[in-house]
């Protein structure tokens, strides 16, 4: 049995571990304030060619969306999403637990547009709702998609005109960056605070939050302290990130997801499959019949994501930098068998 | 420069650090749900000879208070602490952020007794103060100190009376563990809940929070997901503490932690130093003249903690699993050497 | 110019305002300790037929709902609402500050439905979704609509069996009242909590909060402390609701504000107009085409709620216990004389 | 029995009720957007001779005093309170279920020093504690005594030297106004926000907040539409504040109250009792024997404050606007005959 149910199974790229072992002794500050820490924010400043943001180690993607958003808002100040958003579906209402509505807009394929921003702020106008204060993006998506620098720099000129704050949840930002013409440079330009997500990109935990703009700088590490998310081990966090971003690593290993996906992608789409959205990303939501479906479960584990007409489910599969690929070759082969 | 500032230093032990490469590379369900979590829970289960509490593991220790509290109480109710408590002096109002307010009690050495139970509750009384239902204390306390058996078993009578709910921070449980008379068995019949802390005794992070009173374990997953408490690869947490409650590695290294401090406390007490209050486990509170503390900063980190009277000062040393035995030596012949 | 804007333009009924003057230089206990606050729940609960309820006065509807959904529910759970529910879009993000997520669903008529509660259970299985445990509906609904006794029989059966709250929010329970099967004996029998508002029938302000399921009940009072809830003068509003339940004030002032409404209804009606949805109580929403609803807005005030095609606009009309009787025939005689 | 228990036992002065008698059937705006409250707005602000603040409506003390605190600060920003401030000891916990930290001084008259404000922050500079950002007096402070101009200049410097807010709660300004060298003119260049507080000065209830700093306007009406501080029929609060400060009546009220204290206090220390602290205001403290305070007891309504040593308690008293001055001349005339 062969998972492609996420991007978390395995633990940690090999070098990731390796580096915990071998500063294992040291014995560093607590809470962020040691070397690893420094050093892997600076090379991260370095791949951004920006160093006046500031970085902070964060271990969950959960909890660095929601300290960002209780951060940088006030209490009559609410989030723009998509429906598909992490926020909004999937993070047990984490960000209303903080205070804080979620305006959803429903969307083709998981990205924001103006227009619906557009439609956010008009729908609350008055004082008797809340008002709409931060943007909140996934790149890539939920649903795998992902924006072009176009598009990101049309939707951050809006926010600016709009005094509209832009958070991009970069947990796969390392799939975007290996699929997209956004390079780490651009982001520091592009939106208000971002993270780059460890977890699902060699790290075995750890996101990257990024602050760009000085206003929302303030206190966070108080921010951080107070909602649980400053580790006594910080430099755990820091020997991670400083691996992946030394060299290349962190976008080799997101490479090689993207490649294991596009031979999946491919081979399914061959296969006359049709898919609920194009997504170039290492997540796709392919569309089997059910009798085919059941054969794939006998061999692959990959996630149901919802019943379609037609005796027909659109399934969720993922890849990652631990994607063995020679199992989606395997599958490819599997499911032409299966395919009548 | 040898370091005695705290017990986060050092990463992990390597056993641990072992069984994390050990695992690596295997497809695991996340969230917690995977056979490392379900296995390290039977282990910590079968030491506590109860079958019936659920434990669930958490990356730290303020995110466990946190979560704690604000899953058990209801809006207008209270928690009793001391005043030296974490929850009152260390995490940033991370409690009174969940919405309750700490209730303190001045105590001499870090412990609450009864008659602070109830002069906190006579306080309360009126309908416009909160409504006193959580004890909150740490053991070891926050001082170094330690609850007996009998104390703690006065103290939960008396919570059980006056329908107040005891629930024990055990971020240095280890050392208590390993210097009272109180084992893992006591713990689920002397609370209504408690952490046993992995962070500060061999762990690179994890707490396992232990429910044992019914009505408190509902919907406990759904808060942890809420507060970002649930890590994606919640193997990392499961095989860290497998590895410690497989055999009796955790009560070991806290042995090794208080032995190392005995060498300090014997050496320093027989220089004739004293101390802000008697503690029998790994932290000690000695006072140093300011000159004699100057010579010590030469060679050994500790932590400023109140400046005393007569030109002296109260300094914090902490030892750990990994503190090197001939260290304490080496600073007790120091010490010696220091004191004219 | 004459308005039907709102329910509450004028102030409160004369017999209320007298019995403040008659009741002025009392000395009386504050915080609703006071005789005329236990008189009025008395009476209250003499028409209710039902001695068990807890019944509290609070100023204000915003105040009522966010009290009972922050009293009531622990931080995981979650409201269920129709989308037209005053607490999803006019309340500012109240019930998301308390920290509790609103799950909305579409209806015809802002009336709930049991197949809506089922969507809503289904949608929210996972751990990663808050639990829905509460549903707010509001009777008359915001679209004017009311339930029958049948529907709320059906809609608290389904609750209870599914482990639900069921609340009702009565700020315009007076016209339910006066034009539904349901009398003030049923609704301790079929729901867990529920108001009446005064406000919007008779008071200057003021809601009664009637609480019937035991476990619901404690603290109550230190919640509203908390929250700002009570009132230091709290007899101003005992005062109030002693004169609305005395006799049959708060039924007749209902009964006025819907005859008046027959009447605007009826004419518009008869002039050939369509409406948004059937409403039988003090509210409703005809839609006019724009230049007749220009002409209308010469004389008259009224809502804006919605542009509708071809050139047309949906606006909202309300009477209340002040609304002259004539100024209603002569709007539809005005109304026909704009009607071509 | 005659009571001197607190300043809220009448309902309102006769002008006040008056004055809603008189405009009780005009339709108004609502939500505070009517003639009355602009009214009562423009006369404040000729009183304050300052046109630039932000004057809002609010029904009660605790609703204002939280809703400033919550719309003011940050998640990580604390409170700095005296130890006798209302919002620590009489709000249930008010502000820490907004989410933040009350730091407290101990005081001996209830007014804080700058000494005091110096040690919160220096105790809170750590990252792992909150940061002080605002500063909660009340004038009369709750021990019934005032800040003379000088110490509130001195207090207003030292806290914009560091980036300290300052709010006023101003529950009983009307008797600071009475009996101190501030007039109201002086606030709105003393603080950054403060409140007048009617309903213990002649309202029925509500409290004017006045904004002075521009950064703490924005969105102040959300915020209280947020937390249900925005009265449907807002025309009472706006009716009452106009009654009030069209001429002189607000001033006049107070003094009335202060003049009905006078006779109080200097009878009472005439016979040679002392007070737990020197009070100028409309609240005092006097210690009475037991045996005195007993028969007291029969003919007066006084609150038990605390008890002290040699068999007596001391007690609070308070009179108001609506004060028969008569009473206190009885009062004092029966305590000389109870004073052996």
């Amino acid at each position: 049995m062969y998972s492609f149910l996420n991007d978390y199974s395995e633990t940690a790229h090999p070098a990731v571990l390796q580096a915990l072992v071998d500063t294992n002794m040291e014995q560093c500050l607590g809470y962020g304030e040691d070397e690893h820490c420094r050093q892997a924010a600076a090379y991260m400043k370095e791949k951004m060619d920006c160093a006046k943001v500031d970085i902070h180690f964060i271990p969950g993607g959960t909890q660095t969306n929601t300290l960002a958003i209780a951060a940088f808002l006030r209490p009559t100040q609410a989030v723009i999403s998509a429906e598909t958003g992490h926020i909004q579906g999937h993070e047990c209402g984490s960000i209303e637990e903080t205070g804080h509505k979620i305006l959803t807009e429903p969307t083709e394929d998981g990205k924001l547009t103006i227009a619906q921003l557009e439609h956010a702020i008009k729908m609350n106008l008055e004082e008797y709702c809340p008002r709409p204060k931060l943007v909140y993006i996934s790149n890539t998506t939920e649903l795998g998609t992902v924006y072009s620098k176009k598009e990101l720099e049309e939707l951050y000129a809006y926010c600016k005109e709009h005094d509209l704050l832009l958070f991009i949840d970069g947990a796969r930002m390392g799939s975007a960056l290996a699929c997209s013409d956004l390079t780490l440079k651009d982001y520091p330009k592009l939106c208000d605070a971002f993270y780059v997500g460890g977890t699902k990109n060699g790290a075995f935990l750890g996101e990257a939050m990024v602050i760009v703009k000085d206003e929302l700088k303030e206190d966070f590490r108080r921010h951080m302290k107070q909602r649980g998310a400053m580790l006594a081990k910080g430099k755990v966090l820091g020997v991670q990130f400083e691996t992946l971003f030394r060299d290349n690593l962190f976008l080799e290993l997101a490479q090689h997801a993207n490649t294991c996906m596009d031979v999946l992608r491919d081979g399914i789409r061959q296969l006359g499959y049709s898919f609920l959205c194009d997504s170039p990303s290492n997540q796709i939501f392919p569309i089997f019949p059910m009798d085919v479906l059941e054969k794939i479960k006998e061999k692959y584990m990959v996630l149901d994501y919802m019943d379609m007409e037609n005796c027909s489910r659109c399934v969720r599969m993922v890849t990652s930098w631990a994607t063995d690929l020679n199992q989606c070759h395997n599958f490819v082969a599997d499911l032409k068998s299966f395919t009548k």
